[in-house]
């Protein structure tokens, strides 16, 4: 059994906070910041341009996927590290060479950075509308445009604005190449990459894996490693000066690294995958229930956009959602955030929560949204 | 006047080495670990999701651009960060859209990152050889290729493999488009960027920039902030929620952000750029006249590949040469690096380096060269 006050203390921010914006950036464990700190003090007293640095950054990156590989039942081979979410996207999208003509599938629901990203893409995009629809309707409504010129299907596994769980399996059979945004899913939930039938899966390091910024990684599928190209290629894939001219790529999903991840920082996201790993399946199980418990007591005082499917919460609260998010983190260290567009608060809870916070939001919204309501 | 003893204290990798791979890693100065450590220590206390840790990290942001900006006098609208030099080869790559017939002029000097990313361009890569040419001849054969297919010439500021500077402001003059890697030249010598023609420069920020790893940024000249495509858009090029559909690209080079540059790392690269910059332009002097010095001392002794234009200086021992740069690693603590298809020994010297080193180092070579000559 887990003494989840004993985990709880590991992390220096929940002392006097209530965390709830895992969905934007983690909580860090203590373990994070020694590691980060150790890994910059060998470069600084050791040196970096020799051989015990290498041996170094070769054992951080190989630990890193590792327990990344882990944590999504796949193989080593089939991950490779990215410094964000959105440069998995990239390197998806300029492999396969896409032209004017061809479109790509995605949803009203996604991320900005990810929407993006597909929109400088020259295929068209086709935006379903996937509001208020249940899952037999999202997939129909998917497999109704996914015509001969589809050449991906672009979606999140979990939606970050009100923590939808979409039929990723189902979806998968519908059949063009799908590329799922596992940003709100990988370290909130299990994600079994491979079992899920997506042939991309990209995710962030600094948000449910509590990681530094600027970590990520990207799930490939065995059957694309051969048939992606590799058009943003980097020194990180490649093996310099195994063969002519130069290098010659990595072997698996590696040869796709677009960019270098700061040696300190995977130093740091290693001891936060492992402190985490530690903790075992039952933090899952923890964040599940809190969530469900959340949704219970706020829901008898808030207008809750919907029940909680993996650990996303959101709400409409009667007041200003901006003022009401402002107000909540400087007057009362409750760290949200609000879904713009919508005029909805997020909470994202983990195992690192508690019941007291729980209590202490629900006050807080009551107390500051009367509060608001008589100052509009 | 600096007193150079002084400054070199602060970088305890000097201690008992002789650093010469700044070409590949700089040394760091200890306000560099400092800076990471409370950087790290900060998100892990106070949180990152909240307003805070925003302000904080706009403002290392932009005191980042503003220190660079100084350094290749250039505005801070014209830059922006990357997380490495190739990051910045890709992005100028997709923007300018280049399809099949096109043409880019590269030279047969060039690193192979830098060859790795241009040759993943579907435009013909056209290499020029400029071994043993002088700038004439250089410019000349460079004008002799430059049809109207050509959409870019790309090179290098300062070659990596014997520190050669080309000249880059008559090679701006030929016509097409120029970009130019500043790996080796950036930090290393005074650089300006707009003086010398180039319409985008990318550069390093662990090399002679001092900063940890994955750090980097572009110049991208004003005329090419409206014509150049936003191919490789991310949230960090973009203001979330200005308009709509979601966001809007932020003013001048920074909509061009591909990737995040990790806030620790950022904090930790801008100590080290201030410290440089408080040395103030006689650490470039002070650089030039050592590598000076070290190519007299050297030439009397091995074979140099060419005088020092910059401050790298490479030579062909009459030895193995990764068998003597590993030897000098391990038993003399003097860290260099091989050009492994030249078979040559690579000499980064900066500012931070003194006579002792080159002592230590002409030693080392003598007694090592016999010794492995022996054992050939």
């Amino acid at each position: 059994m887990v003494n989840w006050d004993q985990v709880r203390a590991e992390f220096p921010v929940m002392g006097d906070r209530v965390y709830l914006n895992a969905g934007t950036y983690g909580p860090l464990p203590r373990c994070c910041t020694e590691a980060m700190a150790a890994a910059i003090a060998f470069e600084t007293t050791e040196g970096r341009a020799c051989d015990r640095y290498y041996e170094k950054i070769d054992a951080v990156r190989a630990r890193t996927l590792s327990l990344l590989a882990a944590l999504l039942d796949v193989s080593t081979n089939d991950l490779t590290l990215t410094c964000s979410t959105t440069t998995g996207c990239h390197l998806v999208l300029a492999g396969l060479g896409l032209k004017p003509g061809d479109e790509i599938i995605t949803t009203n629901q996604e991320h900005h950075s990810f929407i993006t990203a597909l929109r400088a893409s020259p295929a068209k995009l086709i935006v379903v509308d996937i509001d208020d629809v249940d899952d037999d309707e999202t997939v129909e409504r998917l497999r109704a445009v996914a015509n001969k010129r589809v050449q991906l299907i672009a979606l999140s596994h979990v939606t970050w604005t009100s923590g939808r769980i979409l039929p990723i399996e189902r979806i998968s059979s519908i059949g063009p190449p799908l590329l799922v945004d596992g940003a709100q899913s990988v370290g909130a939930i299990p994600v079994k990459a491979k079992q899920l039938g997506c042939d991309f899966m990209i995710f962030s390091g600094q948000k449910w894996l509590l990681g530094p910024d600027a970590t990520g990684g990207i799930y490939i599928h065995p059957n694309w490693q051969a048939r992606l190209r590799v058009a943003l290629p980097s020194s990180y894939g490649h093996q310099p000066w195994a063969g002519q001219p130069h290098d010659i790529p990595l072997l698996g999903a590696a040869k796709f690294t677009v960019t270098p991840t700061a040696i300190p920082s995977l130093a740091s996201w290693n001891a936060s995958l492992s402190f985490v790993t530690e903790l075992g399946p039952e933090r899952f199980e923890r964040a599940k229930q809190l969530a469900q418990k959340f949704y219970e007591m706020l829901s008898t005082h808030v207008a809750m956009v919907r029940p909680p499917d993996a650990t996303i919460l959101s709400f409409a609260p009667s007041c200003n959602a901006e003022k009401l998010r402002a107000v909540l983190e400087s007057n009362e260290r409750i760290l949200t955030r609000t879904i713009p567009h919508k005029g909805w608060i997020r909470c994202c809870v983990g195992f690192w929560n508690n019941e007291q916070d729980l209590n202490r939001l629900v006050a807080a919204i009551l107390k500051h949204q009367a509060l608001l309501n008589g100052n509009c």
